[in-house]
């Protein structure tokens, strides 16, 4: 089927994906670009394929097309791809794992997009969110990812309830501080952590740095105040993969 | 004095330095908020401050003060601050020190702005940047320093030429690459180098990857191909840093 009309009811309803009220609702979001889309099929996350019409390319799910112009409702960037994928979210498994990355309150959709790509780089397990960062199905953050968003479970949450929980299983509880911490290179090794990362500009809030066992630090030259959020935390997960790799 | 047209001549001049092409002309770029005022002023590069009308704020340079409609002008936020400083560019010092980064065809202003910042945290001696990266005094770019810009020597340039130069002083001469280089933490001890990282997309120029003394990688899980540029950088440069700091 072609879709033409940008006042098509299902094209007016792919649209409203663009909020993240509406793709709560649904538990559905759109990637844009041949990466991503093949990312989410091969990951069992695309439900249907708009392509541009005329364009060559097939996946077996089902496939529409639509004009230019309805392509270009739907894109979030300046120069639209060929294609959008439509996905649905699933559900994390429930099985948590060892290595755990908790993030409490992430605003920059970038920043969030580079943390979720790093801790697939770095082995973690799974990606707690706070329900007050920015939605992980954010286009910006989907494309920051570079697809590996299908590559962990990520699952968004209450963050005290569970960072005491996984205290009390014997977890340890790294927050970073900049002071009086320890330097994360002579951190005890370990087979399991929580990692905890927090806002941009205001960190980890008190309720949840007051759970730590353990304050990390970062080395760094004292003109540097801190480092972007993305960076420090893939140092860090860096540095926490290291140290087993060396076991 | 109290600027309040926005075809005053002197502010349609300083508008133009939003431009790549101006602020090269006249040596001269514009900072916004309190925050990087202070560091432009602390480092010696401010030459001028514009406050908006009834800012109570003052610092020994010449001070002027515009109307909120001419701060809008000159700003390129969406809620502009109340102060933009004028600054004028310095020629880095002619010492290039032990170590330093070489940038090949950085695109994203985000990246080169979280670089810089890293490149100072972990005690870089000096950058270097190709001719066709990103404007280091784009104004996003200095936002994601957080002020740290001012505070490490950068020059723009010819790549190869300086590269051949150091090597020919002895500096071994490290790239990143995927397959088949030396894992980073296992890199030789040795009191200097030269890190060069490339482009997002296209990595490092084929005549400059040719000059390595040393291929390096971040070992990482297999399901993730590359890292964030600012990210792989910054793990880079700390796990440099953490070599020599254990000397």
């Amino acid at each position: 089927m072609l879709y033409q009309s940008l006042d098509n009811p299902k094209i007016k309803d792919l649209k409203k994906l663009h909020t993240h009220k509406y793709r709560e609702q649904k538990k559905m979001f759109l990637v844009e670009g041949e990466h991503l889309v093949l990312e989410a099929f091969q990951t069992g996350y695309l439900e249907e394929l708009l392509l541009e019409e005329k364009t060559d390319f097939s996946l077996p799910v089902e496939t529409n097309y639509v004009t230019k112009s309805v392509l270009k409702e739907l894109s979030n960037l300046d120069t639209p791809s060929s294609m959008i994928g439509v996905c649905k979210m699933k559900e994390p498994a429930n099985k948590i794992g060892n290595r755990i990355l908790v993030l409490d309150q992430i605003q920059d959709p970038g920043n969030m997009g580079t943390i979720i790509r790093s801790a697939v780089a770095f082995d973690v397990d799974m990606i707690l969110v706070s329900e007050d960062s920015v939605d992980i199905y954010n286009s910006k953050v989907i494309r920051a990812t570079q697809g590996l968003l299908f590559h962990i479970p990520i699952r968004v949450c209450h963050l005290k309830e569970q960072i005491v929980e996984l205290k009390e299983k014997g977890y340890p509880i790294y927050v970073t501080k900049v002071d009086g911490g320890e330097d994360v290179r002579q951190v005890d090794k370990q087979g399991k952590y929580v990692l905890v990362m927090g806002n941009e500009g205001r960190g980890v809030r008190s309720e949840i740095m007051e759970l730590a066992t353990n304050y990390l630090y970062i080395p760094m030259n004292q003109k540097c105040e801190s480092l972007n959020v993305g960076v420090a935390t893939s140092i860090l997960l860096f540095a926490l993969k290291d140290r087993d790799d060396s076991e």
